[in-house]
């Protein structure tokens, strides 16, 4: 682990692991140290900490008796969907138990007739969408990860994508939940219809808190129908300026592409020459413009946007490319945090959001920040609702201050200019340092409380979000 | 009033009242009594009580100043949009203060590049509309009240409308708040940007939380390109159920309409005649169908979906109405529950939320309900999202609580379909008796503690949601 904390924890004692086994079944306890390595981290690379035991169950009852055990015998439960998260929320800072909801994945219902879906949280996203389309409807929420992550990861941290410029983010899809509180009751939030105001909205506070409030065992689910057809316009530009200038030209003139995805010169330094272009590797910044609806529409839905590429620079524009081509660039577009880590012995993703208007100037000034502090940086992510993910690179652990100081005043920057320090990824261990920079003292005050009131016992995935 | 509360709030006295004139300005205070009868009461029937005093502040300041008094000297303050709302929630029902925010109405910003509005809440809804269509953007969230009623009042309710189907409810229109805590705090949540997941979703708990959490004082709303064209469909039917069977073909074959309204029998008896169609008086159901988005697609899209009316039992099918008929179509929509209001002695609107492929079947059911408990159930509302709006009339209010035991009936039944008691109104003073047919205790409890945290002295809006 990178930080150092003091416990407030008591390691489990030998009758409490007993106690743990006997309430949920020695089969869904995983004790073995040789394979509680993989609940120690989560896809945040340089945050680790082993747990003391793993509980994988698969009803909710026994989700219920550990949490109700954690509350009596006050040891400290991180739940943990699959281990995607790149801000070290399922990280067991202090050891204790991890929860994992893997094995609590089952597709309950796709129901054609009301367009929801009813699952556990275990599911992994793609498998949701995949059994959606099956039956002629559509699951939009689509994190880079979405082939190995899970639905309740997703809602934990309010997943968004590439998709969330037309179809917002894994919030919009939750109707309802169903829930365990950190005593061990069992909640249902929300509804099962299109809409409902009864009482607060529980059902997204839970959304987005990260697993400190509630351990979510279903999900309820908004389904559309299926758009029709797709398709897709690639732009390549000398500088990342006139990309973003060709975004705001496409949002400004009502369209609503349902992705707006871009790549920066660092980026297609590394990946360029996997992508199906010519002289993809050469050029400053990528472009890749989508749309979905009508068949009798899309294709001249991209080309107007391509044309507001041209009209803003780009020095070549690929129109719908065939759809082999199309999985190969999604592929690579997928890939490229990952390519990025590899590449880096220290790599932070950062995962900003500026207003739209200040995209083009935003990244502009990143090649001073990067001189100044002596980092490199690889900004990919989603053009259309202003989310960057700046991947931070150093050559050594050793420039680690200074790249610290370089985050921070990328962050305090995006904050003076009205964006988040997080779109996607959320605050878990990485970014609690920076919450203040975003958020007030009588804010984070009220969410503190409002943390006291789900656990007040502080036994549900402590050490996140607030410092 | 038709509840009697024993109030736990003394009355204003002399000095709390010139405390209250001296901090917040006596050109904003309303005590002249002929003129308080204006603030006793929504557009909900039935439920009245004077306030004490009304102030109307003009900027933030003041209600900072009149809720940091109401803290310390313990006096309720109810606050209120442009009263339209349908459940009482803007009733001061233990009287002291009523904080109206009409004055407090000023778009502040349209911003067309990055596709958001700040607003104060006393902002009419269609005054939003039209500022932003200035420039080429759309405010989907659509009341019916929309003419009259507050982007305020819109947040706290979480109003719904007609544009639901597609587009959802105002909660996804608000991307950021400032407000006013009990104590007088001034917080900011949310963002200004399209999305952030940086610690709790306050701002989705105060969305809908029908202003006993905090005080609205401005809303950064996310607004779309406005839809280049739209087109519409009409049909009529021998009966409620058939239009009903349209409407889940009509979403289960992948069209996504901007409106799918319906009206039964009972509704066409009263306002059919004004109606710009023939025999629609006549009909046993009238079905609206709307469609937006680009012009080369919209009338194509409605032609399919007049198609399933007509496979599924439509006696007339009219497409394309001119723009005149159209509008004259709406505006009896629109005014529809004013003119069931006005026929009948008791009425009492319910709101309730059936998934979509029971609506056929729950309307069925309707004059079985009607008979039993001798009353008149005008149904019209929002049939693609399955928000009924049933409209309970009686002759006589000697037969109330025959009235109520069938509300009763009906609103159990829609619980066990896994409906809900409320799609758009909220629950305010009217439906509170209900909650506990939809939500659990423990569901009950976390929101009772919630609203403690905010309001810790209980003195705003109280008396509402909870009993």
């Amino acid at each position: 682990m990178t930080e150092s904390e003091s416990s407030p924890y008591a390691p489990l004692s030998p009758p409490v692991i007993a106690a743990i086994r006997q309430a949920v079944g020695d089969a869904c306890v995983i004790q073995d140290p040789t394979k509680l390595e993989d609940f120690s981290r989560d896809a945040m690379a340089g945050i680790e900490k082993f747990p003391e035991l793993v509980v994988e169950p698969t009803t909710v009852e026994q989700v219920r008796a550990l949490l109700q055990l954690a509350n009596v015998h006050h040891f400290p439960v991180t739940p943990r969907g699959l281990g995607t998260g790149l801000a070290g929320g399922a990280v067991p800072v202090f050891a204790g138990v991890v929860l994992s909801m893997a094995k609590m994945n089952r597709i309950i219902e796709i129901d054609k007739n009301n367009l929801i879906a009813v699952v556990e949280p275990g599911v992994i996203n793609a498998d949701l969408k995949r059994a959606a389309r099956r039956q002629g409807l559509f699951y939009p929420p689509d994190p880079a990860s979405m082939d190995t992550c899970s639905i309740g990861g997703n809602a934990a941290t309010n997943a968004g994508g590439s998709s969330c410029v037309k179809y917002g983010t894994t919030r919009d899809y939750v109707l309802g939940l169903e829930a365990v509180l950190p005593n061990g009751e069992l909640i249902r939030t929300g509804v099962q219809t299109r809409k409902g105001v009864v009482g607060y909205d529980l059902t997204h506070l839970l959304v987005g808190s990260e697993g400190t409030l509630a351990v979510i065992t279903k999900l309820i689910l908004k389904l559309l129908p299926h758009p029709p057809a797709v398709s897709t316009v690639v732009a390549l530009f000398r500088d990342l300026t006139s990309a973003m200038s060709s975004v705001s030209a496409i949002l400004a003139n009502g369209c609503i592409p349902c992705a707006l995805e871009f790549l920066d010169r660092n980026c297609l330094d590394l990946v360029g020459d996997s992508l199906p272009f010519e002289s993809a590797r050469s050029a400053g910044a990528f472009l890749l413009v989508q749309a979905d609806g009508a068949a009798t529409v899309v294709d001249a839905e991209v080309e107007k946007m391509g044309a507001y590429c041209l009209d803003n620079g780009a020095i070549d524009v690929i129109w719908a490319p065939d759809s082999y081509k199309r999985a190969q660039m999604w592929e690579v577009r997928k890939q490229v945090s990952v390519t990025i880590e590899n590449s880096s012995p220290v790599y932070i993703p950062e995962d900003v959001v500026v207003p739209i208007a200040g995209i083009a100037d935003f990244v502009d000034n990143l090649p001073d920040f990067a001189e100044r502090y002596q980092v490199k940086i690889y900004a990919f992510g989603h053009a259309g609702d202003g989310n960057i993910h700046l991947n931070i690179t150093a050559q050594s652990r050793a420039s680690m201050s200074q790249v610290e100081e370089g985050i921070y005043a990328i962050l305090q920057k995006v904050v003076s200019m009205g964006g988040t320090i997080s779109g996607e990824h959320g605050i878990g261990l990485a970014k609690r340092r920076f919450l203040h920079l975003e958020l007030a003292p009588a804010n984070v005050c009220l969410q503190r409380s409002i943390k006291q009131v789900f656990d007040t016992n502080q036994i549900l995935n402590p050490g996140k979000i607030f410092q």
